[in-house]
């Protein structure tokens, strides 16, 4: 399986490593089934925590940046993929419309759009640009770090199309995960490939949702494997929306976080893990990183309630919002003495590159998202050998991110199931 | 488009590379509605010549060996590919057949098959290799260079059924090119797929019925970009058996010599064209650069006839075989001061990677093949940059790995038209 790239972890390959290397011709044969059935989203990354005994996703992003960070090797693959995905769904494509972000002075994120346009014009296709913002009136070129421009065009509305003056796409691209909403602009859209759908934006997507298919998609893979799904599925569960201004505001995350620790810690007594329990809160929907909190004992909720009431933080940003409690993965791999966590790229059903995000500031069971952060770029191993499943753990080069591309990619059809699930067009029969 | 490859030519941009860049858009949507009706061969290798003036393909191995010249970092490319063949193909595959070429001493030619092996091993398959040749009676570990080793075994055949002792293959996967006749053990075998078909093998195929398809579909291709075929179509003829022994023997390949000649020296002439035509002649099947004759005026073939009686040599392989008379193309690239022609590999409708064959003791107009032949992978360039359709001519990096890309894939089409007119199992409407 591809990408073969350098991992920051050399150590030997353990149980769960060992048995997913020996069943790759299972994994690719089942993956291969289930595309069959379920259709993967347009691109998604995912973040992986590998804690040495379990590796889990711990967020699905429908909506990846970053793209910016893939090397240069990587690109060949990432068009090769978005071939793939254009063919299937309108070969007959030659123009594509990308919408970004509506904050477009963040010049790193503009990296990444350009990252996408170039990908997409060597897949062949007529790629331009263009902002939902309402502010943008006419076209701009903006300069971006590493030399490239981007010109940012205003998009153009018609009764049953959206485009630019001149420049009418058969697809349109989102990057923008319309954390404010979905707008009008984008909707009725009937004539035209919205992708991914708006019912994948966070107006609508539930974190929770996304890990209850996850949940079940993990089970099936572990049956086939003859593993327990924990190894690779992190618990959660959830609470409505949260009013920390109330006396009681706290009562359902604190008997949520108390029964989630109580879970972790029987499995861990289980499995003999000498590490203390932790879970993350954070909000259901949304993402950048922003009030995320790691909490290892019931009572460091009390200091939330506390802090809420004066100052804002991560207290501010929970405040009125549906909340994910999930079970923390530590984080086992280090690069330049730094936390890191793998974080994998896929276009269409494929594994398309992949990089480390390091942050030298936060602890292994801490999130690495948000300032500070860095990013490693990973290289193509340049080993020929794959680990052999005759031989000992440890024995051959262990190329981690095989692993890392599998759990993914069950995360990937996790995100297919609960867009078909949550999908609200899709026909129902009674 | 991909792959982004380091080029030997670094010269500037000709009109023809100028107009293949600036239509890449529309190329690319071509190539994605011809795959909609008609079926790649499997995998695909197709040697180019760049004359400056004009570009074509001149050998289309349906085949192909040197699997083990692409560079690791072309890997992942290849096992994508591959990945998508096997999908379409026999998605619920969970064992691949390789059979190999008979003469397996030829431990550089082992390289190649332990390089298959790699990819579809990587793309999630149990491979293994099985010989079709009656003196393999049992399994023979075999070290090839690099350090592999490849384990040879006895094929197994049952009456619907080819396989090995306790593995039923879903798929096989032929890298002989029957040069010496389709077998018996491989015909019937329609529970399986057998890829390419053995209607691809030499007992059947021409290589002027595929330069035929070549010709059909360049004008097509030319026609959408608004050129003149002939920048991307070396012209043929062809003659039956030749025998060199008969006085008349020469009689038809004299005339079609002569009037190859007379055709591309009209077109030189139009195109000003200060060089020296050439034809090649020959054996309309078969491989392996043996019998192949540079000839530059029709003098050249009497030599031939005086030749022929007595020593061997190219007048011995010609001999009793039908041949193909092909304009010949001077090659304009040179490695390392040896002239050399580029080599692109593809694998399903993707073009997964290249290479130069060198060869320091030919000349320009010169076969490549055969003993002294050297390989020289290609890298990925490092630019990140991407012909500008805007910019003038060589003033941005050329990367002419794309339009022998596309060169090759319009011949990996002809070779699909090819192959879908000389099956015996078509069905005909009348």
């Amino acid at each position: 399986m591809v990408p073969h790239l350098i991992t920051a972890l050399s150590g030997p390959i353990n149980e769960l490593e060992q048995r997913v290397l020996e069943s790759m011709p299972a994994i690719e044969r089942w993956f291969r089934l289930e595309w069959m059935e379920h259709t993967p989203p347009f691109y998604c990354s995912v973040d992986i925590r590998n804690a040495g005994f379990k590796l889990s996703p711990v967020d699905t992003n429908l909506f990846p940046g970053g793209w910016n960070h893939l090397t240069q090797e990587m690109l060949p693959l990432a068009v090769q993929a978005a071939m793939a995905a254009i063919e299937k769904i309108c070969p007959e494509a030659k123009n594509l419309l990308i919408i970004p972000e509506n904050d477009t002075r963040n010049t790193f994120y503009l990296s990444n759009i350009a990252q996408l346009q170039r990908i997409f014009h060597m897949a062949g296709l007529n790629v331009r640009v263009g902002s939902i913002d309402p502010d943008v009136k006419e076209s701009t070129r903006i300069d971006i770090p590493g030399g490239d421009t981007l010109c940012l065009e205003p998009v153009v509305r018609s009764k049953y199309r959206l485009g630019l003056k001149d420049f009418d796409p058969c697809t349109i691209l989102l990057n923008n995960d319309l954390s404010a909403g979905a707008p009008g602009i984008l909707e009725d859209l009937h004539e035209q490939y919205l992708l991914p759908p708006l019912h994948a934006g966070w107006t609508v997507r539930r974190k929770s949702r996304h890990f209850q298919s996850y949940e079940e998609v993990a089970k099936r893979f572990g049956k086939m494997l003859g593993i327990d799904p924990w190894l690779i599925n992190p618990m959660y569960s959830r609470c409505g929306e949260l009013d920390l201004d109330q006396p009681q505001g706290l009562e359902c995350l604190t008997t949520q976080v108390d029964g989630l620790l109580t879970r972790i810690r029987k499995k861990y007594k289980e499995y003999g893990i000498n590490e203390k329990p932790f879970v993350v809160v954070k909000a259901d929907n949304g993402s950048h990183g922003r009030g995320i909190l790691t909490v290892r004992d019931v009572r460091d909720l009390a200091q939330l309630e506390r802090k809420a009431r004066g100052k804002p933080g991560v207290a501010g940003a929970l405040q009125g919002r549906e909340t994910i409690i999930q079970e923390g993965v530590l984080t086992n791999e280090r690069m330049h003495e730094a936390v890191a966590e793998p974080v994998v790229y896929m276009m269409d059903r494929y594994v398309v590159g992949g990089f480390y995000r390091v942050h030298a500031e936060r602890g292994v069971d801490e999130n690495l998202s948000g300032p500070g952060a860095g990013y490693v770029p990973l290289a193509f191993a340049e080993s020929t050998r794959l680990p052999q499943p005759g031989q000992k753990p440890g024995a051959s080069a262990p190329n981690r991110f095989y692993m890392y591309g599998v759990i993914a990619r069950v995360a990937l059809l996790a995100a297919s199931y609960e867009l078909e699930s949550t999908d609200p067009e899709a026909e129902t029969y009674e």
